[in-house]
């Protein structure tokens, strides 16, 4: 109902905004990285700090691939180059070195007035877009890039909603579809739900180390035809919350798929940097489009994002992305940057990070060797930390962990005996939720239960980030599999033995 | 019709993302400020640098609010929070002033891992949460502010969409309206397209210096209740792109109307420090409806909005902005944060500007003087320039402009000869959008048709931006007067004489 007042007049005012009147789209929407988990976490902290009593003296965040707030120290040139931009006077200090101060003033040079205040273009800062398709054409070994088809984001986020929000249309059966993985990054849910689009589930395949499975997209397609029309595809590469790396062979199958069905691809490629395993490497979905020649590579529309909050600089807070569109219609893509436009720009200072992540120190330059020492002393770090927990989970009794191949995540399975999902169903919860609940408040860890992400039916897992340093994790690490097994014991039943 | 593409085996592959597949709420958005006079200005420009010919040797963008491309040089105070909170190394700098160096360890200790880089809450960094609160209460002398009321923004406009998403509910004649001002900002109609609401429009006295007429408000929303559910007012103060600064009593009124209606407000207040006449004063809604007493301040919604992009600091490319909520719903409350919380948080370098904003250096620290001595530059030129550009303008037969009382910006009424018109309608565009585009190829100088602000129907006008120096305002202005005539003496017939 909605809220009344009664005024002095005698007559009611009604709130005009209630959850009765409000979009049922903006009601609709979930986000579980940031869910009722993460509040409850907040509180827990605040009470820490005046003086409440817990059985733990600290909060773990281990629910967002938060970098910097888990204690890694920015990459030094990224934000020497950002405070040059922010400050040019600095550009006549001896202390910064000359090449962080040629990126700055090239920056500079691209902006309006040659100030970080200015607007850029909607599509970003032309040189920016250039280096960013440099960087591109190196890292593909040369599968060109052309700068007029990169577009610098807020954040990966806001491309990948801006693409979504390009692709919807239709009514009922005609209306479109978009193919998301199982378990998968809940902006795609929520941006679906926001746009009234058509869910279409892929389950990623748990047994084979979460690899996405050509037959199961199959399958999805197939289904979700009946009763609308799917347009596009999503993959997460490597993957969130799954930490699988895509083989090759995979990647082609997707896009042999997307082309065949006619599906625009979105692929999601914030992690990058981010691969661990010695035997495993990133492949861009646009180098293998490339090398299916040009049958595909001239026809298969393609949408790929990267950001500067993840790889190995973690600068979520800048906002800075790019998104790489290729195959886009000319009239549409008049429309994508008029849809643009009228967010004005992307944060500039963030386009300013998203240059250096994209055109870092070369060997020559002074800067090198501190640069590439920070890089490799983080990634070092995280592929430590991704075996560790592998590992670690995989000790605990009721918990199995697929292999941490990339991205920031372990996504385990975890056993929850029947009496604890009865329990959890009587009190209107997940079961996982009701798990994740009782870990942060016997422990102080916070992660996010299974279902904030979708999983298959009857299986229950929790997404955790690798980012807590290594002696925090192991602490993490430690209590949680104190806490499962405590789980495990207090809700055993007869029918299943304890183990 | 699709683009087709024939596939090696003999089946047609089609394009997926075609104008006809195109979401259409995307295809009605309609957003001038970049439209194609500017992308036209932008081909100009690049010409010009290939030593290309024209009539002028320069373009002159009066387009847009974009004060440092114009050449405002940013406020150095503000600047050196951003640097020190951007590479903290620059906190054991001499260079830097301890006011500034205060200012970003309190931004630095609200983040989290003391790091720009992390994510902030949703709502924003703590602090500068709080900051912003405690400058309200200055600012509306004492009326009380609460930082749970505050959300950080990326912009302005992204606060406004975000508050307009909430909105917007219902199907056909219960489908939500929204009351904007016209002549408006376009942000607001292509916000109100993409959403698929319903656009209300009240209309603006020109004869009164565009002061908001409380019955045409009247006669707006008994229109609109024929065929849509009105449910939320736009007011934009000081005016975008007709530069009124709106009266106490004015505002009362339309918070009266707003109160007997249910009418959520959202009070557009991005130029509150830019108002030039010496006998106006800004007035905030909020401190307007405090004074209406408890029955108003205790019920009315109402959102307000504030930019670092406009003001005295101009720092468009921050993209920072706040917005103060007040009387929302608890439940709605919650789900405006979970909305938020989908693209994570606002840039927090912008939050950071933002902050500096509302809590500028205090008489007794070190940085006053200057900040005072930079920001009274800035502001006093734009007052010179305000009225140079009404004076001016005045002087021209067939062009009338009303007093530029605040904002960055003139709209003043044109005389389009009855030839013109024809002669726009037969080559399919609107009068003043021809005349804007003659201007611009005849004289390098690029403004936005009133079309695309919206103007009552057979009258014409043009909006330019008093934010180029003085002496390029000074150039441009001529230019102007000089075409115009010409422009007059070109289309003019025997029916009217020559003026």
């Amino acid at each position: 109902m909605a809220t009344v007042i009664l005024r002095e007049n005698g007559k009611m005012r009604e709130k005009t905004l209630t959850m009765d009147t409000l979009n049922p789209q903006v009601k609709a929407v979930e986000y579980a990285v940031r869910g009722p988990i993460v509040t409850k976490a907040g509180d827990i902290e605040r009470g820490l700090q005046q003086g409440q009593k817990h059985p733990f003296t600290e909060v773990i965040k281990a629910n967002i691939g938060d970098s910097h707030a888990m204690g890694q120290k920015p990459i030094t040139f990224l934000r020497q180059v950002v405070a040059l931009c922010s400050f040019p006077e600095l550009l006549n200090s001896p202390s910064f070195p000359e090449d962080a101060k040629q990126r700055a003033r090239r920056i500079l040079q691209g902006c309006g007035g040659q100030s970080l205040g200015s607007y850029s273009a909607s599509q970003g800062v032309d040189c920016i877009r250039q280096d960013v398709a440099v960087y591109i054409e190196q890292r593909d070994k040369g599968v060109p890039a052309d700068w007029d088809n990169i577009y610098l984001t807020t954040g990966a986020s806001d491309g990948i909603v801006s693409i979504l929000k390009m692709l919807v249309s239709g009514q009922g059966r005609s209306r479109s579809g978009v193919m998301i993985p199982i378990p998968q990054y809940p902006l795609y849910s929520a941006a679906i739900s926001e746009l009234e689009a058509v869910q279409i589930n892929y389950y990623l395949d748990e047994d084979n180390c979460w690899a996405l499975d050509i037959n199961e997209l199959h399958r999805a397609y197939q289904a979700a035809k009946e009763h609308c029309h799917p347009r596009v595809i999503c993959i997460i590469n490597p993957g969130n919350p799954t930490g699988q790396v895509q083989s090759r062979k995979c990647i082609e199958e997707v896009l042999h798929f997307a082309y065949e069905e006619n599906l625009f691809v979105m692929s999601d490629e914030v992690y990058q940097d981010n691969v661990y395993s010695p035997d495993l490497q990133f492949h861009s979905f646009k180098k293998v489009l490339y090398e299916m020649g040009p049958e595909y590579f001239n026809t298969v529309e393609l949408a790929s994002f990267h950001s500067t909050s993840k790889g190995y600089s973690g600068e979520c807070g800048f906002r800075g992305g790019y998104m790489e569109v290729l195959n886009l219609d000319l009239e549409v893509k008049a429309q994508l940057v008029k849809l643009l436009s009228v967010r004005l720009c992307p944060p500039v200072s963030g386009q300013a990070a998203m240059d250096v992540i994209v055109n870092p120190p070369l060997p020559h330059e002074p800067s090198y060797l501190q640069f590439h020492k920070e890089k490799s002393a983080v990634l070092g770090a995280l592929a430590e930390k991704a075996q560790m927990t592998e590992q670690t989970l995989n000790t605990v009794p009721g918990i199995k962990c697929n292999p941490v191949q990339g991205a920031m995540y372990a996504f385990p399975r975890i056993f929850i005996p029947p009496r604890a999902v009865e329990e959890a169903k009587s009190l209107g919860m997940s079961p996982d939720m009701m798990y994740c609940l009782r870990l942060l408040e016997e422990t102080g860890i916070c992660l996010v239960p299974g279902s904030g992400f979708g999983q298959r039916e009857g299986t229950y897992h929790f997404r955790m980030t690798i980012l807590p340093t290594t002696e925090k994790l192991k602490v993490l690490l430690e209590k949680l599999r104190d806490f499962h097994i405590k789980f495990l014991k207090e809700y055993a039943s007869l029918e299943e033995p304890k183990r």
